[in-house]
């Protein structure tokens, strides 16, 4: 069986390569599939009813295999009590295959679909029965020995398996691609605050020139921002952990066995090594979503802050003659092919875009989750589908960021200590030494003719040139006196 | 010494009714000030320099609130090394009286200032060392004995009080106002999960019909919802406690004392109830407001869950005739003249629009607090006053609404059931004694027919009246089976 | 009869000042009101069911001088049509004062009341009555010769009022509040561009040094920024002049007489004096309120540009020493007691937080406006807030900004100059004369080591200092070659 | 030479196939690119600088096709004044194989990467110069006759030629993509209007029973949203239409000759069918993106009026027992396979969901749109992704909604007559007859004992049966009377 690939980007995904089809069947009628496709009649339907955005619209992929994971552990939960094992094993095995991500192809629904995602449901039903079918050598397409509903799905409504296919992607890509990354940043944030806390800078507040402090506590601001970051990631984790499977149709669990959402979720918990668990009220867990509304908010905390922390380390490198010019930024690519030292800041500018992505995807979230009505909110496929795009944004632009940018910041000591030393608010020193007067005629001479403050002071005559460099010493001014 | 009114919104606030004036002075020389206002220059100045909104923008009041309790506190801490004692208590002494709100006349600045929220800073300074020298029979304006910088602000810069004024009056609004709001809504939900329980009703997933639930079921969902948001708020308030002063101008705690921060926290605490402490990092709580913008993600994740309850229990209690009618909500105010039983649901349309509006003021707050440059982020009035209106909205709207609305549901058990009885899909109650294709005739007939399920199966010969109500219990259907 | 005044914002405004009280009646029954109050009891009913955020929560005035316009329109039209000219005139009178402003304080209702905001309308009905009875004598309250709903809301239903009432307000404000306080914005950035024209200074792309142009050329692109706001602002206009009244309460204008939608519209446009007419569907009016979504966008994009404006302005006025120090802004207030040249730009910062606020706002309109049910969306009043305040706020602090900023900004050219030459981007204008790669050796030298692009192109003996002089022009770089 | 199809999405993008590859080079040296993609260096250098989502993440196709566009009219434009028409006519060849579609594998880059989007700049350069190499029979990779930026880029920067590809796509795909959709739906919408007109029913205000109204006229302003939609969208047009191109590095034009600009715009516009013309201020349309902000606005309010319509159909349509069951929604997907009638509204929630993702694409544009700095807003391709991603959903989801829903929309005329005469409202209509407080009895009657408003009226003895029906005529209330 081959297996061809997904059409590009941008184009129509309902139109079918030309090629051999098969028929499949639902209770509307047959419908020809193409042959070389696992997925079945309801799919086929969806393909053809929401022709909306094309190929790049589709269902992350990482709610496919969440989705997998769950009729993994429904089989095996099943199996218990009375799946026949043939048919719950073949089932475990064509699972096995969508989270190893062999199956990605099959999977050909976009977002834009009913909005209690039934029918990425019932693509993922399809396609693990036949290819289940296929394992146990029957025919694809015939619903035997594996039927998509009565077997793949059993136990189950889409009502409470796409929550909880929710709440398994997001729990798992938060984990294992998000924290890892603002781990990575964290770190190297920490190794800049160790290697810059001896280089004295001025300080700027509203823009302006302030007193003074090192480079390494301003990174040292960067890294506890990162680091509150993964601790509100971390926050959002327990209500993510809670799972509606159980829940059926509309939260009752109608047509399951008392018992069987602690099961199943136990099951879930086994397959991922997360703590996932029932959710203690299946209705909330149907009718609303505010536990992705909530992770969300995480987000948007998150990028506020990477926001700030690419947009100082931009304007810190700005330069390289009339910027600030504090830090350079390692060139990864041409800038200009005449300015040498035109590094432009190409990773923050990157991240900050991302960080503009992940605020509109907050408030898609905010309004879709806002809107569920009574039993059953129908935002489910956009809600996870912006909630997953932000985390893999976050995820990939924070190792993006931290590889090409961060590592490779350097300080301009010279430029530093330079300016730091133009400035007019080391007067604030003099003040034991000359009074508040003095200092301040001192700072106005200097501003007015555009000398220094020593040069200021001395001119004065109120101090000898090696008094203000015993008196100003910006290395003092760097924390609380003891 | 009377006291006149604050002008009416709307009205441009810069205009100082006629009356006698008195001189005060900054830096930046002399200027008239209202003689019967405890405010000095740079509160003048800055309702000259920010004409901006009129009255309804000032500042809030709990930041006003906040900034006295710290001012008490520094007070407090500065006696114990230094400070005159008579200065010092008398600083105390006015602070309680603007804690008490017995000066609010006193702070008429808007919130569209400078970024900094200096000039709130210089306001509470000015009205503080005034009515504290006028405690101690000083001349009001003359700064002495009492000096709003030297004494009130002593210890303290902008930059680090008005983050802290922030945090505190945040925490203290959403321990003290919102969190027993969302109580009291809660067990007012919880109250109606217990009267509901009996009650089956048709659940609905797509606003179409579907199983069965119970009433007590729907609404616990809803108590499930606030509970989670009581959590989420609860899960925000670690980082709101930790507090930026201490930090002064950039966060190096220049012209501190080591271990000034930690004491000053712990006045403040011990002045609020609330287990605040300093901040781990007073770089980042200078320069970054993510602690605020993460509270209000929580209060976003609540206005999503509320905007959810209120639009269900509008719905729910449409009608009277022409609707769903499954609830009667209290009837508060004429709704019309003529039509008695037109009740509209005011105070869900309350309810939704304060929602609406937590849910802007999170995007400002999130624009707001993308946008710090270096060691400070210059939008600090504009993100506190977000989260204290949302705060405020909140909980009121919550008491409201739990008072004139929850409290006074109830069920129309009559059409409840009704409907419950019409409904086609307890046909899948037949399925194990008519079989499936049987039990679909059923339904499609009387969906064909317009007739009731009994009488279609009834007709179709396939159960006596008796066997249908045998087998057709909603009862049975409302949870997983044991 | 004397006036007191509202009590102070923060307040609960439910609580009634110990004073006399008279009874009103409605459909539900007497109750007590305030003796010196001209509202009645279905504003003092929502008093007290809504006692959501206090005072300050008030529905704007402009919707109150909006109501009060189309009361008087409809007073004529109805005179037109029969209603006696005693009562009409004195309505007319009635009208006339709320206008004026005269009876401001008889509008104590918070935004937060019901949906359609007929509590506001009835407030506007109950002040009219009880003074146009008193001015013709009879007795407050007794709703006698003038009855709020017969009379003063004769041919009105809340449904359609409160939607025009929206239109007129909104039409007001952006019409004279905003636009001209635009223009005024837009003519002192185009002073300048002519001020400032012959200025050739740094470009800036990417945050790093560029090609050069004016100083001049950059504000123009300000100036065409806020030119392009107005256009933006106007464009929306003509859907905002369409007005819902004669839909009366579903749009179908049940009780009116076929044109008295065109007639009173007239009336509105010549009472305002702008070219209002009847909405072409009274359905959409009622049940939508996309215009106001709309007219949101414009300030919003309005925002996005007063945002990019403002910033720039304070980066280019970073320093004085230690930032770019091109712009010299006006100095307000103190900044600080010690640095003499450290002003801080509070107006940008006054600026940018207002910007944060309307972005915010234009999400609450968006997620109000989105909602609407059948014919008639409830969240008018939150609605109309929001626009209302964005229009007050940006108008406000164009004007605070220009004044107290932009007229008096100075370009501080030495500084300008200066850094303009140290630039090595200068160096693509000899190209022509050394070639590109000597142009590259000369400018990698001067980046390696620190010097002049002069100095590196003399010492690699490729040009003589006078050379230099005559190809490095930046006059010559600002313009596309004739 | 073979093409490979573009890796699945989900997948990173900058690993390789295995195969072979050819040396590319730019300013940084060598480096591999895969042997049978026509892209270069620096297309391969972001590749693996950007690894940032995935090909989902990919620079939308519209915008490659307008770099195209440019492309072919720069070519024409640079052959009147000296461009080598052999090269020029090999580019024009290049770029319509571009604008085709046929060569949209070589575009590989991420909407994540530079601010300027320079590197997709690059990126068609290099395509476009390989591919015109190639057609001249030269060797790809090296340059010649055709290099990509002394030919492909001449008189071009990306800081004019991104913002001027960003106008193109955008006035491309709301021309061609989004204003058919509409007009299809708008249409679809005006037969609904026609074919409804003569259905009346149950108006309904705050949820509750109203006045009736005609399903037509309903409908009405449902097309009248769209249709004030249509306009909303053409005017921003205007401002689209102007283009940056000519501006070149910062907005001066340097390196162009005087008219280029001009020139270019004309060619643009021939070549596109669309009145395009050169932007009156250039360093505004490279600086900002308000005009971005603005379309955005523009579709925000267009997502606003799609929700209210499909969520008002889905509430119509909601039952089939236990809703409101006024309209029968085409049944596309099996909805149940036991239940008869349940028809979930499918394509509602796709409209509602991508309304969501409109109105959150409108906040990311809205955060990046106000954050440029100084010569250039550095956060194109983010604005220019939303904006194409929220015209592309809404256009497909309009031609869905209008062909799989609002075409085959049915009126449920007995039910929707059977409530219309259950509803108490008719009452209204009996004032006249019987009085107010008679009517008043009959009402409250029937609502206590649940009977009919004739029932009542009659069991009062206040009308025979015939009066009643004489009297009670819903036909005429459903306008003004004439």
């Amino acid at each position: 069986m081959t297996r061809t690939i997904a059409p590009a980007r941008g184009l129509s995904i309902t139109g079918v390569a030309a090629g051999s089809f098969r028929k499949e069947r639902d209770t509307f009628g047959d419908i020809s599939v193409p042959a070389e496709k696992y997925w079945g009649a309801q799919t086929q339907r969806s393909l053809q009813n929401f022709d909306i955005g094309g190929a790049p619209e589709r269902m992350p992929l990482p709610v496919i295999k969440a989705f997998a994971i769950i009729k993994k552990a429904a089989a095996i939960v099943n199996m218990e009590t009375g799946l026949d094992k043939t048919v719950g094993n073949a089932i475990v095995q064509a699972a096995d295959e969508v989270i190893e991500g062999k199956l990605d192809e099959h999977f050909p629904l976009v977002v834009w679909q009913t909005g209690s995602g039934t029918q990425t449901n019932m693509n993922v039903n399809e396609v693990i029965s036949n290819r289940a079918i296929e394992i146990l050598g029957g025919e694809i397409g015939s619903k035997k020995p594996v039927h998509p509903n009565d077997h793949v799905n059993n136990g189950q409504s889409s009502n409470d398996t796409f929550p909880t296919a929710m709440h398994v992607a997001a729990a798992i890509e938060l984990n294992e691609r998000l924290l890892p990354a603002l781990q990575l940043l964290e770190t190297a944030l920490n190794e800049k605050v160790k290697a810059f806390n001896h280089i004295i800078k001025i300080g700027r507040t509203h823009l302006q020139d302030a007193t003074p402090l090192t480079l390494g506590q301003e990174f040292s601001g960067y890294a506890q921002q990162v680091s509150f970051g993964i601790e509100r990631v971390r926050a959002v984790l327990p209500r993510l952990y809670y799972l509606a499977q159980g829940g059926t149709a509309v939260g009752t669990g109608l047509n399951t066995k008392v018992g069987y959402d602690v099961k199943i979720a136990d099951a879930i918990a086994k397959e991922t090594g997360l703590p996932f668990k029932t959710a203690p009220n299946k209705f909330e867990a149907l009718a609303a979503h505010d536990a992705i509304v909530e992770a969300s908010g995480a987000l948007n905390t998150l990028a506020v802050s990477l926001n700030k922390i690419a947009n100082d380390i931009r304007l810190l490198g700005s330069g390289p003659r009339c910027g600030l010019g504090e830090l350079s930024l390692p060139e990864n690519e041409p800038g200009s092919s005449i300015m040498p030292g035109k590094v432009n800041p190409t990773q923050c500018e990157a991240m900050t875009m991302v960080c503009a992505q992940v605020v509109g995807n907050h408030t898609a979230i905010t309004f879709a989750g806002a809107q569920g009505h009574f039993e059953l909110n129908v935002f489910k496929p956009v809600l996870i589908r912006n909630l997953l795009h932000s985390t893999r944004l976050l995820a990939d632009a924070a190792v993006s960021f931290t590889k090409n940018c961060v590592v490779g910041i350097q300080a301009n000591e010279k430029r530093i200590n330079s300016i730091l030393n133009e400035s007019l608010m080391l007067v604030t020193a003099l003040n034991p030494y000359i009074g508040y007067d003095n200092a301040a005629k001192a700072a106005k001479k200097a501003h007015k003719e555009g000398t220094s403050l020593k040069e200021a002071t001395v001119s004065l005559g109120l101090l000898t040139p090696e008094q203000f460099d015993q008196y100003v010493r910006p290395e003092q001014m760097i924390g609380p006196k003891l």
